[in-house]
């Protein structure tokens, strides 16, 4: 599972088998229906609003229309389309069948779009609320804990549930341990009772030990969750009167070793393991005001640029498994990419600008949490510009060629820096890129913000530090081989671990928790025989037979 | 291997095997020489300084007694015994051949032991340094890293280096990455470059790259190493003309179901998994004053239950893997605990009262990084009082015992608080265990300052949030029982990753990532086959085949 078949990130409503979004003036709800057959593999069905990544796909893609295609939606419902029944969590005969790669990233990606969801409520003005009519267990309940706000049916019989622990002998996987103490601040020898309790809580109780932050009886459930949405509408920012910005489909032609975008190439080599990422810049300046940008809706580079890159991404997180290294370029006029980096400061006032910006921040994240090696290569010709720059930050290491190279007439390589790299994209850590880059020299981001819009050349850029290396053109070929050799000839796994702890110096937030803490304990479980072995409570679950557990702690 | 043999982390200088302790006035050198026959298994010779859990049970004690045997040690200085070879890091072949249980408790240890040396060099004015005179490799820079000063000779030859991933394909397992990122403040590309370097990096570029302090030709080398030492030293309170504390041999009897010793016993139930650790609150009230603790040397009380419950946990941890539940008791007199406290709390100023809380404090940090679960059962007769009422804060749960108990003279289980619950101890993530369990009521634990002293019964221990459940004695048993039974039955993996992300709420640290998101992929890779299976580069090392990796990424 996971292996043999394309997934696909793009989707749109009238596609959607699980989802359904419904709007009414500042209140949206998100309906979760899933439909059983509508697994994305064979071999399960997705009963009881259970989930696979095909579903939480659809959520994704449903939270960022709502973002961009709804500047009049201030809060959203998430809610069940069946009676008695929130949501059950991720499959548990889909995880039975898994590799262990296709969980990881399953996981990773639900991740996100928790993450999404919370950045919306936060930075957005689109607060998320949790409807939750029925038994939320599993993921069911993780889905709720990154709202806002969870209201609870008090039937007598809804409860909120993580019971993975004692029926699955796996961690909640979509940071629900976390989302419990750290978010919830449930104290922790209760949350060490509820993670316990196959049924989970119901009631007065789920609302005293913080579980949930309302109980509502069935009668006045439905009118309950209005007062509440149209409540925390009123906090909202979001204009109502304005246009939304349609997402329409990706130019997008999937061939056997490449994926072309519009702005985005992605080629792959395959007996190198190295997949190349071409991210093009702008070809004309920004557009004369707010308005013209909203004019050109989905073309408007920055949004274009960001989702192509996202899809991009996930493509080869999930499609390109065996890729080892992701070498990131850019190609086109820094100036350009400055300017619009320049338009987006100047607009940030602006809805639209503003969920553009968040967007390019969540898809550096979701570059952050790639596992795989990742290396900018900064050649003559590039654009290694603000936005664009910041790509290069997020890299395990950016070589930068020095000079013009012979033959070749592009102009040499200079990397120019924007407001863009000094505040609004901070990385999970809460700190933007180059101030967790530079941690020994706090005052360093200061200096460098003084000097945004010079265009640095190689040999100055690897002095202040902004590159790993600069080569010129008699060694770039050479050195740049080896490292993308040396880097295949590794164990994926050392790598994995490796950059997940390289890249998040500094400080720890709920988010790094989740990737890493909570992530890497989660890997660890979906590799032991307790839960993924033939007599492990993932493989028995369902089938009458009790798990056989290896008493031995660790 | 380590499921066998006992493992003893008893030991003295006249026993050790691989490390010499020198002092000199202000300035000990602790002398690493290990012998190659004197591995704790057979199956692998200890070449080139390279260390197995043996060699680290003799550091940790060397650590231990020159905090206290020697108050007039102000600077130490870890080095080799060996020419032109520092400490080649964990043996590979003892790594190859361990079960995955010993090699996850093996660096625990190493880690724990890391956090000692840190511990003396930040709170106790006995500062660590590292004189590197040859190469520094794997556990070997690791062991330096943990130091506060690394002094490398400047040979031409004498690297430090983390060469795990390219040549084992695991992480560095004790700290190593986080210590370089956050500790070290390595710039995160620096670093990808350095731990994929397998010769690592000498001379003046380790110095350039935050690597190292200070580099010295060989010539100097002895010099400015006791130069920098005795300049260290200038800075420590320690006081010079004080009389050591010597820590005598523990009264422990070690048998088929049961450890006992003086003032803590281990009884274990095999079939219920269950072992349980009383603790014996003092017998009398505390000496009169500093000198006449002093004089009591190791036997005062607090020395002396720290040592013992210290020896206990790792007893538990390495030689009893299968015990699921660690039970947590005390009895006694809960005002004498009160009384040693508010004794330890008014003669704070004085270095063995230091020593002895600050001994403490980790103590009660290797209870929270115990992967088992520990329930703390407060019952009749017991003395949750202070430092002992702050083991039942560090349990996943604490069930309190309501009133008397039928036939049962002991008077009612009480809770009391003392300074010691305030500050003295915190947790690993910097907060108190009060302030951890608090998180959601930031004002109580000041409010909980106020009550210091009284005595606390169950239902309002309950109340306030002191305990998980009070139960009276018709029904205390049976909740009990049914407590340690369900947690016998579940999967061993899945509590020790619930346990790892419940137990440390708030904010993170160094040393809480290093314990959990270094640990915890460390974990996930010591599974792997790209490390240890047949074709894993663990199993491979040394054989002359390359190892043979699958080259999907997670």
């Amino acid at each position: 599972m996971g292996a043999t078949k394309t997934i696909d990130f793009q989707t749109e409503p009238g596609r959607y088998r699980h989802w359904r979004i419904e709007t009414d003036g500042p209140v949206a709800r998100l309906v979760m229906q899933v439909d059983e057959a509508g697994g994305l593999f064979p071999g399960y069905e997705l009963k009881l609003n259970s989930y696979d990544l095909g579903v939480d796909i659809e959520l994704a893609d449903a939270v960022q229309r709502l973002r961009f295609e709804h500047p009049e939606v201030k809060a959203v419902v998430i809610c069940s389309g069946r009676e008695r029944v929130f949501c059950a969590g991720a499959n548990i005969r889909m995880l039975a069948g898994a590799t262990h790669a296709h969980k990881v990233n399953f996981c990773k990606f639900t991740n996100e779009t928790r993450g999404a969801i919370e950045d919306a409520s936060e930075n957005s003005g689109q607060t998320y609320l949790a409807a939750v009519n029925g038994t939320a267990a599993g993921g069911g309940y993780e889905l709720a804990l990154a709202t806002d706000w969870i209201v609870l049916t008090d039937d007598g019989s809804a409860a909120v549930a993580l019971p993975e622990v004692p029926l699955l002998a796996v961690l909640p996987g979509t940071g629900g341990l976390t989302r419990v103490t750290d978010k919830r601040k449930v104290r922790r020898d209760r949350a060490d009772v509820f993670c316990t309790v196959e049924e989970g809580m119901k009631g007065r109780k789920a609302l005293d030990w913080r579980l949930v932050d309302e109980i509502v009886p069935q009668s006045r459930f439905a009118d309950a969750v209005t007062a509440r949405a149209l409540a925390l509408a009123e906090n909202s920012d979001r204009p109502a009167e304005a246009k939304g910005i349609k997402l329409g489909a990706l130019d997008r032609k999937i061939a056997d070793d490449s994926v072309t975008y519009s702005h985005v190439t992605v080629d792959l080599d395959r007996s190198g393991r190295i997949a190349t990422v071409s991210i093009a810049a702008p070809e004309s300046t920004p557009p004369a005001d707010a308005d013209a940008a909203i004019a050109e809706g989905d073309q408007f580079w920055p949004l274009l640029a960001a989702r192509e890159l996202d899809d991009a991404i996930l493509h080869l997180r999930l499609n390109e498994s065996e890729m080892a290294v992701i070498a990131l370029k850019t190609h086109g006029d820094p100036a350009k990419v400055a300017a619009y980096d320049d338009f987006l400061t100047a607009q940030s006032g602006n809805w639209f600008m503003r969920e553009v910006t968040l967007y390019w921040k969540r898809v550096l994240k979701r570059i952050d949490m790639t596992a795989r090696t990742l290396v900018a290569l900064i050649e003559p010709g590039s654009a290694f510009a603000g936005t664009l720059a910041e790509i290069a930050f997020a890299a395990d290491r950016a070589y930068m060629a020095d000079g013009q190279f012979e033959g070749d007439n592009r102009p040499e390589a200079h990397i120019v820096l924007t407001p863009a790299n000094f505040g609004p994209y901070p990385m999970s850590n809460g700190l933007t890129r180059l101030q967790t880059r530079f941690l020994a020299e706090p005052q360093k981001p200061a200096e460098l913000k003084a000097r945004a819009g010079e265009s640095i050349a190689a040999t100055e850029a690897e002095d202040i530090g902004l590159v790993t290396f600069s080569h010129d053109d008699i060694d770039w070929e050479d050195e740049v081989r080896i490292f993308m050799e040396e880097r295949a000839s590794f164990s994926p796994d050392a790598l994995t671990g490796l950059e997940a702890n390289l890249r998040f110096a500094g400080p720890e937030t709920m988010e790094t928790k989740i990737f890493g803490r909570l992530t890497a304990w989660q890997n660890w479980i979906f590799q032991r025989p307790n839960a993924v072995g033939a007599e492990g409570a993932l493989k028995r679950y369902g089938s009458g037979q009790r798990p056989q557990f290896n008493p031995e702690r660790t």
